[in-house]
């Protein structure tokens, strides 16, 4: 079971990035490939795979960005600052993603969530100044106060509370009819993932978590995400929702999950789609039950 | 064993972050607190604990952020702008966090990463104008473009890589004489935990990951990372180190591990404090050693 965004062949060289000559190698290489995006989107590839093209291509306006090194060819991002920034996915990325092998996916997680970081952050967070790209694309730096800005990776627990053999899975009013998920929030300053567990639950559905158990993780390209799945046994089910939060909840039985997953017409709800890691967790705890 | 920096008593009341009547209600009560700072460092208290006074002694000029609430009293801090930003600790700090219980410790890291991240994001990344701080202190909003931005959490992966009932310690050129600590780095956009654990031991040791298994978390407040503990078995003890990363490195059995927490003078090295999570994955380790 491969977590969504997950599996990229691309070696990143990191030592590359600090190497301005071995960047210029790789951008003289007649192998160097660019990827081929609509703002945001990947551009459609042969058999619906990710596009790659000749560096030529690229506008001599924008900054390339490394990606890294798939089959030993240096492979570009182009750093588009006119990109509208758009935490969600758009209606014909969620089509293309349905598709997308894994590991191609997880390759265009990469560039997106670095294109978008960029023409998010132009400027400098500490001066105002606008800021310069610089090894070769896993950075900004300030020309007046020389602060140095990396991309963000913004690290999400996402978690099945879980009591009496049922887990609980919520809505929020955003999503698509009948779909619902596990519960879910941001990390914050000074607190670890089991304390980010616990208050998420607290704060969202008024459960108590008595324990956190790491499952599995994958990135989420809209914007940058680090997912952090964790099933968390509870004290009680009685549930006291946060509105503003979810908009409905309940405790789903193995029967229920097996549906879902089952894309079964009958099912009590809708799971998210493979790549989302939500799918990945109700797939997990339910080979956990032994069924 | 409770991880450093984890374990605070602090109600974050997340609800009241967009409840301005609320935030006004808690800065106007007789109850309310304001936690003492020099510079980022805690101002020492009584029996050496933090120190909280009453927010009358507030710079009228700094803002107040709503840390949460602490024996149902609403606790602030002052978000002062002129604070020289540190990623590493003073070494008076270093001192104070060898006594500090670890609650206490867990609240100051809430408050320093806070204080910071404000200080060092005062402009909008996106546009470059001055920002202003909102929902009681939990981010920032740009009266021009409307972007809104949230305290940063950078996640980090801290690996033992293990071979043969051994595992890997290294030291960077920057650490204390003597000291060694399992690998680290930080997990960048677009991939997850275990993809950053593997990559990590491949780019700064050169040895193989075959599994990677997730272990315990905390939060680290030098400025703000997410510390993320796990243990990769690798499939071979060959080392290749980056001398960029590593100074030196080497296998370490249990009997080094042991003398090392216990702080014995015939210790091949000395381990970092135990509010790192390097000291709590290195007991851990050893506890599953049975030894």
């Amino acid at each position: 079971m491969i977590p969504g965004f997950t599996g990229s062949p691309l070696d990143r060289v990191d030592a590359w990035r600090q190497d301005p000559a071995a960047v210029a190698d790789a951008m003289a290489s007649p192998r160097a490939r660019l990827l081929r995006l609509n703002g945001l989107d990947p551009a459609p590839g042969a058999d619906g795979l990710l596009d790659w093209t000749s560096l030529a291509e690229a506008d001599p306006d924008h900054d390339l960005a490394l990606l890294g090194l798939i089959d030993g060819e240096p492979r570009f991002v182009a750093l588009t600052p006119a990109v509208a920034p758009a935490a969600r996915r758009s209606a014909a990325l969620t089509v293309m993603l349905d598709h997308l092998p894994a590991s191609e996916a997880a390759t265009f997680a990469v560039a997106r969530s670095l294109v978008d970081w960029h023409a998010r952050h132009r400027f400098c967070a500490r001066c105002g100044t606008p800021t310069a790209m610089f090894r070769a694309g896993w950075g900004r730096r300030c020309p007046t106060c020389r602060a140095e800005h990396f991309p963000r990776t913004d690290p999400v627990v996402i978690m099945l509370a879980e009591h009496a053999g049922r887990v609980l899975v919520g809505r929020q009013r955003s999503f698509p009819a009948g779909r619902y998920s596990a519960l879910a929030g941001f990390v914050e300053v000074g607190e670890s993932i089991e304390e980010a567990v616990a208050r998420e639950l607290a704060e969202e559905a008024g459960v108590t978590a008595t324990g956190v158990r790491y499952l599995v993780s994958q990135p989420w390209p809209f914007p940058s995400q680090l997912m952090i799945a964790c099933i968390a046994p509870v004290a009680g089910d009685t549930l006291r929702l946060d509105d503003n939060e979810l908009e409905d909840a309940f405790w789903a039985t193995r029967d229920d999950i097996r549906a879902a997953l089952a894309t079964d017409p009958a099912a009590r709800f809708i799971a998210p789609p493979p790549y989302a890691i939500a799918h990945t967790l109700f797939a997990l705890w339910l080979a956990e039950q032994g069924s």
